[in-house]
């Protein structure tokens, strides 16, 4: 349907996928959407190109996968739409973050050089490449022995999946690749650049990911002590000129409107990350409003009025969210991931075929015996780290733990205890956040795994807080939309262009009291297990990690 | 093939089935054997008779299933022999246990009596019956109060499983089947009675399950003690006349003949239990040769010179196993049933599929996949609790833990840490044995679970002792026909039938020692597992077994 009433498009880079949302600029409706799958997925067992195996805990993408997006699911969500593409006043992008692209001076990728083919450093390290940890690991100890004050505005630990130990990764362990590297990139800003021609860092990524706080970087003195040679990494690699959250970071290039068959010249946005514009697209601009993106893994983001020190969260970032507020961010690694791993590789045949003979998924029938159970009547609890623990430990070599299986456990208890974990974990954040003085007052879900009312119910009930629910299925690219029509000259800023586009449901879920107390008890088992476990008192599942690493490695040296 | 030469019986009665074999006297040569399946298999769910739903723990059987074992399994062994039933000259037994049959004074059981069909308290309370957990914890905390001198014969502990509990819980929750019954009958000894007419009460398990110790039980005072009216129990329903292992109790009755085609008149051997009666069949009857009984679940008995106390063990027994030794008797109270429970309830189709096609079995698929990696290469370590905790803690309330678990766990690596930690539990007794004075020299394993020669290898790695494997498939069986044997007087004693009779292969699989080295490691963090989940640290279990419990009685007060 074209209405002849301006028109933005927003594209959400997801892990497995791209999704274009075609949205009318005075309030929002989405008239139109695609999906557009990346051809290689996650790279996480044989890099494509060589057969190479990879080592536990990679994460590789092809960075041409993206650009597939632009040019499949921008299209065809204009079609779906019925819109005239002239209408299209702007496009805004996010994306999973923090994924890095290593390109040349402009901006090609380096996997794409013949030479580099064959070197998974050249490639996109996903945010869930967790091979970085060791390099993790020095940065936080050095930090704080140096008494770095960058260190406790990201909880206390700078994680894995960032900026500084992926580049020192690659440092490390293919100087080659390091050395041909002129842009340590976002892939949130690589695609901006793909669709302007122009590199610009946007303020979110650069604050939350690439440690940047008071406008500086981690110092020379600081690097070069991480690794000698390193020291020059800022400024030989990742600094570069800022772009505001909202602002236009150029003009849509010929190449790009060639693609998307949009119009060229159109604005488009500075990028973003899909958690971080997910909080305009469900209007939750004001302090203490926790938004979670709830999909493979959960972003939590949330604005506050002042600045506090929280220990584990993923960052801190003046107006890394919403201008002029304080944008707080954490999350859990591992959340429908896990679900859809114990659903493929632990769940018996029977269940197959019933959720067949029943025309429903297998999460499906899971969830509805799940759903018959009594709070506990399972006998099991669960620590939900088979992605490894974001907030609050920051450790990607922790693992998942199931308690209390008995030969009368079934696939649904463990479903059920699963789901009951993830939820533990939401409220272990939730509860760090308030003893640091930043109260929390409303949980807003969004994110795929929203229409699973189960699950909803039992994360009101574990955290006692009322839910609300985003009211769009595809927030992100919502979000985006709405950054497009600021960054066009729309609406005068990202509130109040939110206000007009963004949707919610509030108090969908409240907490039911009697659950609210049985859930009480078994969380004080899942905090004793995830302190004994994550804390120190028991390192088992680090030197299970290391065990791992050094058997696939003596695998790999036998296979030569 | 009949040869003319005098020929036994023996009958094993397993936890699913009875397995009936004939067997040569001069040498042991098996000449033939037949299973029959029970009926009713084990009932832990719905009582068949009324449909009633029984409670989480439960286990029972139906006693005219074992009936059944003599009417259908011997006739075919004889058949499946070629034997002429002429040349039997004596028949034996051995059993489950501790399995309690409640029964009237001519050894009636009380669930064939009308009144009692819906009453599960009336029928066969399996060795697997576990709800007296409460009152095993009372028996115990009384006789530690008391300084009960037989207390430290069991390990400090006596089990759910075992007479005393269960009678009291009978005591307790069905006084109508208390007032009813006359005996409390090992099952072990009613087969017998069955056979001969006349109730003998065997040595073996009135000292293990039976706290007969120094002649005596527990007292009058200690009973009345434990809950008023139960003081007379033992004068009441549980003394009676023993008989030594390798006696006659008795000549096959009438009856017992037309069931079983064999001849009126020949000798019966006193009743034994399946683990204790293998010994013998293995040949091992010197001191630190220990026998490990592997299926679903695993009894370990060994003889020792000395009487020593070790804490955890099942109990020791003054000629327990074999006259004029201390037999000593430790168990896991889940090992192939864990491994079945999972390739159940916790294996992809896809497994299905490709074990159809290659032709083999799921377990043996999965081995496969588990004998190609390299120990650790899982990265998980497993608790094997998944039915409680038989030696050395004797704790039923315990359950089975899997640590570390991530999103490329598959299902063989869950397969082989349950492998491990089944070895890891075998390692944990032969170290409490140790550690108590009691050497254990070798391991001398018989049992389904011999087949599996990627397991066998890990016991061997991880308990660094050869591993010598039982020369027959049907150990117990040919167990029970060597005493079958003694019994007629064919043979002087049980050491000398087991010389002559006995079998088996010595140290089959050897120790590696790069795999001893390994496995040190890994059961190290078993080791600090199983105390901080079984010693008090953490009680996590318990809460989650009680909560358990209580979901389930508020679901059945629902359905009411």
């Amino acid at each position: 349907m074209s209405t002849g009433e301006p028109l933005v498009v927003g594209v959400d880079f997801g892990t497995l996928s791209g999704r274009a949302v075609v949205v009318r600029v005075r309030d929002g409706a989405e008239l139109g959407s695609a999906v557009s799958e990346y051809r290689h997925g996650v790279i996480d067992r044989i890099l494509p190109e060589t057969g190479q195996g990879l080592p536990p805990d990679w994460a590789l993408q092809v960075p041409s996968d993206y650009v597939d997006v632009l040019r499949i699911a921008v299209p065809e969500a204009i079609r779906a739409a019925g819109a005239d593409p002239a209408g299209v006043i702007g496009i805004g992008t996010d994306f999973t973050a923090c994924t890095m692209v290593p390109t040349t001076a402009d901006g090609t990728p380096l996997c794409e050089l013949p030479e580099f083919a064959g070197e998974p450093h050249a490639y996109v390290k996903l945010w869930r490449h967790h091979s970085a940890q060791p390099q993790a690991d020095r940065i936080n100890a050095l930090a704080r022995e140096r008494g770095e004050s960058w260190l406790p505005r990201y909880g206390g630990l700078i994680s894995s999946e960032w900026e500084f130990a992926k580049a020192l990764e690659v440092f490390e362990e293919a100087p080659g690749v390091y050395s041909r590297m002129r842009h340590w990139v976002e892939a949130a800003d690589w695609i901006v650049w793909q669709l302007t021609g122009t590199y610009v860092r946007n303020a979110c990524t650069a604050g939350y990911k690439g440690i940047l706080q008071d406008g500086r970087y981690p110092g020379v003195g600081f690097l070069e002590a991480l690794a000698p040679g390193f020291g020059s990494f800022v400024d030989d690699k990742l600094m570069h000129p800022l772009g505001a959250l909202g602002a236009k970071a150029g003009s849509l290039s010929a190449q790009a409107a060639e693609w998307t068959g949009l119009p060229e010249g159109i604005a488009v946005a500075v990028g973003n990350v899909d958690a971080h514009v997910t909080a305009p697209a469900v209007q939750a601009v004001a302090p203490g409003q926790m938004v979670a993106i709830m999909g493979t893994s959960t972003c939590h983001v949330m604005n506050g009025a002042e600045l506090r020190e929280v220990p584990g969260m993923c960052g801190v970032v003046d107006g890394g969210i919403v201008a002029g507020q304080w944008g707080y961010e954490a999350g859990q690694s591992g959340v429908g991931d896990i679900f859809g791993w114990f659903v493929e590789h632990g769940v018996p045949a029977s269940y197959v075929y019933d959720a067949q003979e029943a025309g429903i998924s297998v999460h499906e029938l899971l969830t509805r015996l799940a759903a018959a159970q009594e709070i506990g009547e399972h006998g099991l609890v669960a620590l939900d780290w088979h992605s490894g623990n974001r907030s609050v430990l920051v450790d990607h070599e922790l693992s998942g733990v199931v308690v209390g299986q008995t030969l009368a456990t079934r696939a649904e208890d463990i479903y059920r205890a699963l789901l009951e974990a993830t939820a533990f974990g939401t409220r272990t954040i939730v509860e760090t956040f308030e003893r640091a003085g930043v109260p929390v007052t409303e949980l807003i879900v969004a994110g795929g795994l929203v229409k699973n009312e189960l699950l909803m119910q039992i994360y009101a009930d574990v955290t006692n807080l009322p839910l609300s629910v985003a009211g769009s299925t595809q927030s992100p690219a919502l979000g985006s939309a709405i950054h497009a029509a600021v960054a066009a000259g729309a609406h005068p800023d990202v509130p109040a262009a939110a206000a007009e586009m963004g949707s919610v449901r509030r108090a969908v879920y409240r907490p039911i009291a009697e659950n609210v107390k049985a859930y009480d008890d078994l969380y004080a088992e899942y905090a004793a297990l995830h302190d004994y476990f994550g804390r120190g008192a028991n390192d088992v599942m680090h030197r299970l990690a290391a065990r791992r690493r050094a058997a696939a490695s003596v695998r790999k040296g036998q296979h030569r």
